[in-house]
């Protein structure tokens, strides 16, 4: 990474180069692995597994499916052996419901919270934006529900069908409700004459309600009653699993609303339609510059990246999306969150957050993203993740052998940095060093989900060398390949003078929030903290 | 198109140029338009028409949706004005069943069959090839029910489950038939005991037949019941629409299970999974290499493109395929149709190859493909459709213009081609001339249905220099650009040393067939006459 390194500084020594500086540094990054189609994705011919964390099944070879079926998750390499995959060290009684995690599992236990340069609010962030398109789904691990694109569906919904339904079908506005002076998304459940609450008829058909998947995950993350009645009516089935995920979408539903009045005052002759789909376009290229601009460059801790999409189609990684698993596996980010989270002066736990939108319009918006920017997240690593979260890692390392990934060091040279020989490289921390010596035979045997979060980060990155490229590479060549970002679509015709001016004005989320805030209320919203 | 006669002239002349010059050439071609996503498609925020033939509706901006649903139609330029539409020569009067034309239909009316360089065959290949791509739903135009692949999908199916249908699940192979020791796919309906024909269990489910929607093309078609009997089971509704058709499928069919003899033999080990997926990817590059080398030099009529995947990937137009409905609208060749087609010494009108597969196994594959190679084709152009392909020109003229596709002269314009200013430049044609300006105000009003088949073929081409150009932009952006051609698939890892040797051995639709025609019968199989 020492070239980008060199990038990165000249770039904040010499502004008027930003650009050629940026396109330099991604297409470096973006072309540090063989482009998409990759010959190799979770497709297999077998029907779907028997239960969602059954073993496999695994396609060894390229198939005409495997290449097309974007209902599959990808993979950047092909499965390793089953014998390279025997022979890891075992976790297999990991149940930390139980009180047991297993040797490996027990590499990711916090016991006393590390933080990093980063805010609560950043991983509000990444938990809600990687919600949109790294959707493993319930019932089939082998699958992804999302479109691939990055497209607001949290808002928006997966599918036209939903979309209408979230419509409020009178200004081009999405449905919405006005609680204490500030506007949130629709409630979900009415209260049923005499007892309990029912969806609402309106949202009958959205996916999530009429498969009864809502009922699955309030049950599993016991969700108390009373916090059923507030759960707003949104594009994604897990909309309402915590306050911080809620008030991003919160903060997008208000830009689109507002954004319609812009485009109304504009065009004054334009219908519902028309100022819903405009709007739409105009939210997610924002999204995008957000992404680009305040996101990506908060992770690479410079102020490098611009949003610039006149270079991305010439080039060699400009290829139809398609979400890997091990993109999927990488962004597990659970070190990032805290113990708990101080708003107002109050300390909340996490589990007061889930599903609780009684308390983020208790709060206010405002006071709950200031409070995120100011309070600090934990660093992304080993040994940092809240006991509550333990089952997942269980369930990544079992994924990961499951779909018998291929090693870090595979890894490492699939993205063209050096393979490691020695735990030095990895780490100076003697804790990790000794532990993973204890459980791998060698540097060469560390698997993957494991070996990310292991390695040192250096030179003011969230990570190591391998998560930072890996992350990067996805990103941008997920980002800049949005189909809104084609130069023969990207312009006035599309998303009208007034849209690419409101663009313009937004290269943080800062600039997106400020807008949307209730009248006088003021907030610092940053993901450094 | 100066250019490109002085590049065909010379790679005949410069054999060991001949990729350099093809690469140089493509890349010409296909860079002639804006590349994909294209602003607009035939998305349009309106759930279906009434009826499918009904008006639009037609979507005048740029919208999520129609950037990113690929099942209705892209299309290459956004809308023309209503008032356009309005201003063209009233045509409303078609009805050819009732013996009315209507004045632009008349356009296209056959009096003396004029022929061309193509044979017999090359209308057969056409139809079968495209029909597995521009598939524009029975039910709504604006939707293209394909997988903007070519992916064999006639012998294959659309889906994974209509695969798994028409599999023996032995050996890798598709089911078959032997009739009079040749290869055929296998019959789709049983006699019921006592009466009639029913589907087999096993076809139950393939999608037309689940739906019902063979009976409705049996009966559009007036197929007589004896025909039904000798249905085939294939991958899409149509693939018993003429017995050139099926010709076409069985071919592919036995090869598919020549290849995984062939695989089988190669690797003893594979089972009947993996010999099935690999023979089909092997069977689809050689038809992506028959379409190159065979299909498309044919209609340039110089042997100058070679099938050569080493350099698309890093170009400005390889986009992700979808189909546009302009080259829909383009590809409806009904002047190829002849009156009627010799065999072994017999006239047979084009209603006998209809669904008449018993006339196929009576004749024989080798008979059949040797007798169209043979035959004249009718030429491309106006005044050239058969009387009984009529009703399809009203329907093409009637959803050009409920679609509002601009003029003929706005789409030149769009493909690097200068505008034409008069008449003379398009025809020198005295018929078509007059015809066309007793019709249309002057050439600006010309619309694109009629302006593609009435603009004089010149120098050896198969048709005008829109259309040329437009099908080879097509074509070229659309194969060169399937995933299976990726530089990091093409590979001895994907396809294997056998599949890269047939493939090698591929060149023309001759060589594929050779190897599959009844042991000790010869064919001269050839697009040329």
């Amino acid at each position: 990474m020492s070239l980008l390194n060199l990038v990165l500084q000249s770039a904040e020594a010499n502004d008027p180069l930003h650009k050629t500086i940026s396109c330099f540094a991604i297409n470096q990054i973006a072309s540090a692995t063989p482009p998409r189609p990759h010959a190799f994705s979770l497709w297999s011919p077998v029907a779907k597994p028997a239960a969602p964390d059954q073993q496999g099944p695994v396609c060894d070879y390229t198939s005409w499916p495997g290449l097309t079926d974007r209902s599959f998750s990808g993979r950047h390499l092909r499965p390793a052996a089953q014998s390279e995959i025997d022979a890891l060290p075992s976790n297999a009684s990991c149940d930390p419901a139980a009180g047991q995690l297993g040797p490996v599992t027990a590499l990711f236990q916090r016991t006393q919270m590390q933080t990093g340069r980063s805010s609560v609010l950043f991983s509000y962030f990444a938990q809600w934006f990687t919600d949109s398109f790294l959707r493993t789904s319930s019932t089939d691990r082998r699958k992804n529900t999302s479109n691939h694109e990055i497209d607001l569906c949290q808002i928006y919904g997966l599918t036209e069908d939903t979309t209408r339904v979230l419509r409020s079908m009178q200004g081009g506005k999405l449905s919405s409700q006005i609680v204490e002076g500030e506007e949130y998304p629709d409630t979900l459940f009415e209260p049923v004459p005499g007892d309990g609450l029912r969806p609402k008829a309106r949202y009958a058909s959205l996916p999530y309600v009429a498969s009864g998947q809502i009922d699955t995950i309030l049950k599993q993350q016991r969700v108390p009653a009373e916090r059923k009645a507030r759960l707003y009516a949104t594009g994604l089935e897990r909309g309402n699993s915590s306050i911080g995920y809620a008030a991003m979408s919160t903060l997008f539903l208000r830009e689109h609303n507002r954004l319609c009045e812009g485009l109304s005052a504009a065009h004054p002759d334009w219908d519902d339609e028309r100022l819903f789909q405009t709007a739409r376009l105009i939210n997610i290229a924002m999204l995008l510059r957000i992404v680009i601009e305040d996101y990506i460059n908060h992770i690479a801790g410079h102020k490098l990246f611009v949003f610039d999409n006149s270079y991305a189609e010439r080039q060699n990684w400009y290829r139809t999306n398609w979400m890997a698993v091990e993109f999927d596996l990488l962004y597990r980010w659970h070190g990032l969150v805290p113990d708990t989270v101080d708003v107002g002066g109050k300390k909340y736990e996490p589990s007061e957050f889930q599903s609780n939108n009684a308390l983020l319009e208790q709060l206010g918006v405002a006071a709950l993203l200031d409070g995120a920017s100011n309070e600090a997240a934990g660093k992304i690593g080993l040994f940092n993740t809240p006991h509550f979260l333990l089952w997942a890692e269980c369930q990544s390392v079992k994924m990961g052998r499951d779909f018998r990934l291929q090693g870090f060091n595979a890894y490492r040279e699939r993205f063209s940095l050096p393979r490691l020989t020695d735990w030095d490289q990895l780490t100076s921390d003697a804790l990790v060093k000794d532990s993973l010596k204890s459980l791998y035979r060698d540097i060469d045997q560390l698997e993957l989900v494991v070996g990310l979060l292991a390695e040192q980060a250096r030179d003011g990155a969230l990570f190591g060398s391998l998560m930072t490229t890996m992350v990067a590479v996805d990103a941008f060549t997920q980002a800049l390949t949005n189909p809104l970002l084609s130069t023969h679509v990207y312009n006035a015709d599309t998303l009208t003078d007034y849209g690419l001016a409101q663009i313009d004005a937004t290269p943080s989320l800062q600039a997106l929030a400020a807008r949307n805030l209730k009248p006088g209320q003021q907030a610092r919203i940053s993901f450094d903290r």
